[in-house]
């Protein structure tokens, strides 16, 4: 098959291609239909990539991203100061923010401990964890990184490191999640779910 | 729940929820990779998107996206000139072209007939496709818009406004898909496919 393409548009594609969760297909679908953007929007939409990338960094408490020095979960005069919530990604805070229950603190660790994929603890944001507990107001770190092998290494490694700092480490539940049916759950989540019991 | 994104982020995640097929979870995972790229990658994105919507246009014969005046696959000296493939989309010309099969030429006319979307055969590039017959060199006119109500419509208009030209006007075949299960398949694809059987 020959590329008839023209190599603006084969460049966009790659572009989209290189986006998480994007295949070729789906990639060049969404090239097309910049073409059938107005151009204003266009530009607008490149802009706004770029501002994106030159305004955004890392809270310096939290390590979330934000554009001020200080963000605002962080400022938040009306959120309990006592609590941070332990998490890898900004997208989990987004979660629990969605989830409307939380409303003290959080950190954002970006990523987990993987030595296959060569990440050990320094390359994670735990630095700022640290100084953060020295301050001697926070009561409880509560873990919530994802259950998998390497979630929960991290969580292991972020509980030893804390403990001698004499601060409560909890972790999230795991269990059966809500709308589930028994019969369908895989074989760890159960393990989880009867080992976790609570006492009614 | 409280607004806590940054305004330049709120701004990215709306810009990709606007791109079709992606909904809000995913315009929100789309941004926060752009974040995580490196910025001179970012920075060539955004021109990449503003270059294409400035040098892509429509090709001066067949209407297909291209950055030259006749696009390659008009130009191209080894194709078939005799007969034209119309279709809905530049991305049909893109299926076609994966499927190698054909080797002539296309003609795009970017939409369909559709009186509730207050499209009419004008809006379409319909006057294109009369001019390139003008010449008389087009033997075959194939039509290949989808087949939904909108898609055959303006086969049938196309091929009334044709006829009269004394060209060759057919349609690509509609039955069962390869590799689908007759048990399985839809009555009104099961009956295109027993009226347009074809004698061995």
């Amino acid at each position: 098959m020959k590329d008839y393409d023209a190599v603006p548009l084969v460049k966009l594609f790659e572009h989209f291609e290189r986006l998480p969760g994007i295949g070729r297909k789906t990639a060049q679908r969404l090239a097309y239909s910049i073409l059938e953007m107005d151009e204003k929007v266009v530009k607008d939409f490149a802009e706004c990539m770029i501002n994106v990338k030159k305004s955004i960094h890392y809270c310096k408490l939290c390590c979330n991203f934000t554009d001020r020095d200080i963000c605002p979960i962080c400022s938040d005069p009306e959120r309990d100061t006592s609590k941070i919530c332990i998490v890898e990604d900004p997208k989990d805070v987004k979660a629990f923010e969605r989830a409307k229950e939380y409303n003290a603190l959080y950190h954002v660790i970006h990523g987990v401990i993987s030595p296959l994929n060569g990440i050990g603890p320094d390359q994670l944001h735990l630095k700022e964890l640290v100084d953060r507990l020295s301050s001697g107001k926070i009561k409880e770190v509560i873990l919530a990184t994802n259950p998998t092998v390497e979630g929960e290494a991290t969580s292991l490694y972020i509980s030893k490191l804390l403990k001698p700092m004499g601060v409560k480490v909890s972790r999230i539940a795991y269990g059966i999640p809500l709308g589930a049916v028994l019969e369908y759950t895989d074989g760890e989540t159960l393990r989880r779910a009867i080992n976790d019991r609570i006492e009614m």
